[in-house]
Formats: structure tokens, sequence, C-alpha cells
């Protein structure tokens, strides 16, 4: 597991980019974190849908690849139910469904204080290939 | 319209920060792009779906505040149906469907060779205050 | 809430030829069931997908109503994550955002092995009228 | 095709319990219609979610599996945009993305007047298995 988490701290550029960081990962699961700074907002100053996304995304990323196998995500929806203008957001992923081909996630993100910002869930298509050597 | 372009060309902080530009602006349609860099990878080396998707996000915010009130994403659903990994990216919104409080747009994010990247859908609550003063 | 129970039970005639029946309903929270029957498969004599969200649908309508304005569903996704070919299919919908104006659910369609046979996740706009007289 | 076409006419239980109908298919395309009638109402007298979303369906399975091969929905989202109340609705399902294992369509449903009543996208995994014998 170790070994998948050093993947995704070193290798998803645009995580980095975004400011995105995992905090843990394990079999089906993972949480990811990012401090929100004035490069998150948009033009109304809330954290952005696409920040949100990534973050949400980052942490699915990561739960879904935690078996050791590529997974890339195919379909994903987001209701975003809550503005973040400020401190630390945080996305949770769970596994709630796993088959040989497949898998589904829902991936909670939420503010400081617990507060629910968007509901996300997600299906991965699972190659037989390793995700890293 | 022009004020209009403006405010998302100065605002728009988060697309600003992942290279995504508005192309062009009109009632209910937009279009908006982004130049394929490194930045812009994930672990996997093809275009991070949170790029994709901030991408989709920016040329639907675009078209739904299009008509000068303010709109906000509240739901939203993505395909990604083929990696993309240089180059540049295209999004193209399109008005579905208008009310006095709903809206509904969709999004396809293309590459140069006009393929399919990914397919959106998403839908805005429209507040009775303007999007610029 | 007896009321709004009754409203659902009498008045929804698609719940009803579908063999959808609410269960329970309580603020924010409502359960639904289906027995299985022939009436129910698709061509590959599974249970259709247009009969799993429907009885998703209904437990989404019924704890979007049971504050008593009139909510209606605007946006919804479902992730088919496991073939459902007999029993009882029961959905239980929560509440996980409320605001003036909209709302959203979640809600599992499980099987009586309380297998996840999909995941829903609905947002309503909610009107100023009251659902019932 | 027309040996899947009967596959769809006898086959789909469900589907032909609710009046939805398969007006035409082709590699990648179909058209379904519904009559509306009383028993496709919910308690607000409008076409349930469930109607609309088996209408679309059914079109998205038929669209999805005129190549021969059984394709089964995996994700779904819809937009209810406008009500519907009577007269004939339509879904046209267009493939938008196709590769070896999953294909993603886009489905429309329109009323008489070609009013959008709803948007669908939906994606299928593809398995190696022949629909029909």
């Amino acid at each position: 597991m170790q070994k998948i988490k050093e993947h995704f701290d070193r290798n998803d550029r645009f995580a980095r980019h975004c400011g995105v960081e995992l905090v843990e990962i394990d079999k089906g699961r993972a949480r990811a974190r990012m401090q929100v700074k004035d490069l998150h907002f948009n033009g109304a100053r809330t954290v952005h849908g696409g920040a949100i996304f990534t973050l949400a995304d980052f942490a699915f990323a990561a739960a879904s690849n935690s078996h050791g196998d590529l997974a890339m995500g195919i379909s994903t929806c987001t209701s975003f139910v809550r503005a973040a203008t400020e401190g630390v957001l945080y996305a949770t992923a769970e596994e709630v469904s796993l088959s040989r081909k497949l898998a589904t996630y829902q991936v909670r993100v939420t503010d400081q204080e617990d507060e629910l910002i968007a509901l996300f869930q997600g299906t991965v298509y699972r190659k037989s290939v390793p995700l890293t050597d």
C-alpha cells in the first residue's frame, strides 16, 4: 500500500498543482485534503466546482487503485450542496461495489466542521495491468 | 455580453490556474479551451479527470450565466470516454432547457481532431441577483 | 406524516402499477419495497433498470416530500452494481442536504441479503406549495 | 437487426408492462415511444420519473445492444427538465462513444411538440456474449 501511496504523491501532477494531497489509503478506501487558497476561487469567490471535483476525484482514484491494478474512472456524478469559502476540505472515498472489471465508489467532500460540501459517486473500469512496477 | 466575458476572464482564478480560457460566449452557449501541459497529467500520464471537468465546468458556468443573472451549478454528471494526452482540448456548452429558476446544459469536451473526450451534463439554480455590477 | 404517507399510497399510480410500496417515511427519510415478479424482468431475465430506478425514485420522492412542501426531482444519477433476479428489493432514502429551495438525497437499493443492487443520488427543487390539502 | 428488434419486442417484459415500444433500431441508434396513460402518473398527476426513465432506458438498451453483443447499463444520469402530462413521449438514443468493452449513449426524451422532457446519458459494459441465439 505504501508503494501505491507514493505513486499518487509523486506522479499525479494535476492534484499537486491544485494543492490536493493524499492523507490515507487502504483497500477500497482513501482520504484526501485540500487547503483552500486564493487560486481555488471562482468568479463568485467560493471554491470552484472544478477544485471540489478534483479533490473528490483524487480520493476516488486512490481508493479505486488501492487493489494494485490500474482502474480508470469512466463515469462520475457530483451534487454540489454547499458553497465552500475557506479552511481545509476533505474527500473521503468508500467502495460500495467491487467486481472483476468494474467498481463503484462514493465520495463525501466535507469542510472543517464536517459539513457536507458535495456528494460524488463514480464507477471505474479495472484493467488487468498493475498500477505501478 | 462583453461585460460577462470580462467577468469570467478576470475573476475565475481557478480556471486561470488550470490554463482554461473562455473563447466565445453567447446567450445560452459558450466555448472554452485548454492547451494540454505537463501540469494537467495524472499518474497515468493522461489528462486528469479534474482538468477535463474544470474545462467542461467553466464552459457550463459561462453558458449558464450568459443571461446576466447569477447561476450556480448544483448537479453535474460526466462520462469520460477517451483519454487525452496532448494538444488543445475544447469544451462546448449548449443550453437544453431554461426556466425561471433552473436551467440544464450539455457540454462536449473534444480534442483537436474533434474526437469526443468527455460528455457532461449539468443543472444550475438561477438566483435573482445580477452576475456583475 | 400519516397524511403524507397516505398521499403516496393512494395517488402514485405508476408506483402501484410497478408493485412499489412505501414501508416507512419520516422527516428526510423513507423506505420502499418491491416484490420481484415476472413483470419486472428485462430481456436478460434480470430486474429491469427501469424497475430498480422506479423503486429508488419512489423512496426519493417520499423522503424529499416528507417536510410537507411539494418537491420535484430535477436531477438523478444511478449506478447499477449488481443484477437482481428474485425476492424483495428495498430502497432506503436519506437526506444529505436541505436548503430552502433545494435538497439532495442518497438512495441505496438492496436485496434480501442486504447486498447493494444500485446506488442513486438525486436533487429536488422545493416549491412553496403544500404537497397535500 | 430484425432479430435484435424482435428480442426487445418479445422479451423485455417490464417495458411492455409500462407501455414502452421500440419504434426503430439501427447500429448505435434507437427510438422508443410511450403513449401516456393514467397508469403513468405520479401523485402530482404528471408522468412519473420512473416512467420517463424506463422509456429512456429502453432506447438506451436497444441502441447499446444493436451491435449484437450483450451490453449492460452500469451508470446513468437523468435531468428532468419539463413535466409531461399527456400524448406520446419519444426517446431517441445515440451512441457518442464505442470501445471494445464500454460505450456511452445520449438519450433525449421529447413530447409530441418535440419539447425536451428529459436528458439522459448512460454507459454500458459490453460482454463478449451474443445478445440472442
